[in-house]
């Protein structure tokens, strides 16, 4: 109901009578005044005069109410210890497919192999639950998916030179600016869920970005729109989810990578291994030619770009 | 405590008096005589005289003490609705690896596809926990690996000729023995578990089985000993599974494998694909030769296999 008056509210540029929202609405004109209080505990700044209400702004916050059409699968948080977190408790107790978990900042922000993820104010920090009808044996393209999702939504809203890295950053200009993680439960033939988690360097303050990293905001020099960001990002993934069986994915990103035909090391248990990224395969993985001439499938690991 | 009572009694051919078990064991002759009561509720038939206790039997059931040194992980049941479940549940909130759960009967036991899976009492349903440190793309290879530990087991206990067919199932001259499921939860580097899935027609009665399925006490002419069965499966599992990175277990499946060479229809959502299996991938996938000679990858679906 509280979203009813807010769509109300933005669907008239000018001053809206309450009685005209209780009667849109079928509520009470008392009801009408509950919801708008409610909305400006959240940040919403809403003029009342003997003309009507007005929505003046939004809070910069990744609220509900931004989601029109969609507020009730988004839960969104001031701070959480990690929305992967979150987003495994409701996903393992059925919690529907778009449901969409949002952190203004994270305690205990997680990256790829348990590395910590700094998450102050002025980032993304969310996690998707999906449940597509796949293979499991295919559930590696999901996070290829998504960083190509990301990138898209970078270049479409923000004109930025935003690429894919193997296996799941996205970077502008070398510096990365988007890490994935996906995390998912499956039996033999089915997925129960995938958790895509997405932490995006938005507007986050430069003194706070690792080193060799970027921001959104720094790269565009402006601040930028969260909220479309999201929005751009989940509806990305969402075209693309039901499509993983078809190889156009891996062409889609094989045209946003960055890594293909560069000299890479791939750093994981054992010794580096360094070669050329050639390609990646039907399921994810890196296709890299070492310098005496074998092509060697790498599974897992940390990618890193030498100097060309 | 109960255990090292029933090891001590094992650890005897003849009579062990209670005062001797009391000593090794460093509890009161009231405690070793508690712990006899108890086992005895369980169906071990303990005789008891003036020389001491003697052990004359253990039940036929898939019981903790039938597992020595390991009887802390395993989780045995009369009746569940399904073995799959109840590991789950326990996975989830960290069990830790090679605990067991073992069934004499399922009242829902699951196959593949969320299809039923008769589980009359005689048979062997059973799920064990791992959690190995594999990159979540090489996961399709641990219900490959399982099939071959099962075929492996009936081979070598039963001299039977057990073979596994793609995907996930053991047969025994071209009747299904055994299904295999494997159920995970994985981030983007790493399993957090996999659980592997066993429904296996030990003694099985005959009128129970399902049409072209056999029970090991059908195809060796006599029942077979459960626990030797489980114990020999748990142990091929865990020889393999620190080693699934190795190109090793696909050349094993492949020579256990009834499917290679095959004519095969492949039954998934669309229409049947026909061919001939000529391999598997590197990620557990099934090479298909289809008529016009094109090679076509199934990354999941059933397999029939054509009359030769």
């Amino acid at each position: 109901m509280r979203y009813s008056v807010l769509r109300a509210l933005r669907n008239h540029t000018g001053d809206i009578s309450g009685e005209v929202i209780s009667g849109e609405l079928g509520i009470s004109r008392v009801a009408v005044w509950k919801q708008v209080q409610e909305l400006r505990k959240q940040g919403y700044v809403i003029a009342a005069s003997s003309r009507g209400y007005r929505l003046e702004s939004a809070p910069d916050a990744l609220l509900p109410g931004e989601f029109p059409g969609w507020e009730s699968l988004v839960r969104h948080f001031e701070s959480v210890e990690s929305t992967m977190g979150v987003a495994r408790t409701l996903a393992r107790s059925g919690a529907e497919a778009g449901t969409l978990v949002l952190a203004e900042q994270q305690s205990s922000g997680r990256g790829r192999l348990d590395r910590s993820w700094m998450s102050p104010p002025g980032g993304i920090y969310m996690t998707l639950v999906t449940r597509p009808s796949i293979a499991p044996v295919l559930a590696p393209r999901i996070s290829l998916m998504a960083s190509v999702a990301v990138a898209e939504a970078i270049h479409t809203l923000l004109g930025l030179p935003a690429q894919v890295k193997w296996p799941n950053d996205v970077l502008i200009e070398d510096r990365k600016v988007c890490g994935i993680l996906a995390e998912m439960e499956a039996e033999s033939d089915a997925v129960r869920y995938v958790n895509i988690g997405i932490g995006l360097n938005a507007n986050t303050p430069v003194g706070e970005l690792q080193q060799g990293a970027v921001s959104l905001a720094e790269a565009s020099g402006a601040p930028v729109d969260r909220v479309l960001l999201v929005r751009s990002i989940v509806e990305g993934i969402f075209a693309r989810i039901e499509h993983l069986e078809e190889p156009s994915i891996l062409d889609e990103w094989r045209r946003w990578a960055v890594t293909l035909g560069r000299e890479v090391s791939i750093i994981s248990a054992g010794a580096p291994v360094r070669g050329v990224a050639m390609d990646i395969s039907s399921m994810g993985t890196l296709m890299l030619r070492q310098p005496n001439g074998e092509i060697r499938e790498i599974v897992a690991g940390d990618c890193r770009h030498e100097a060309q």
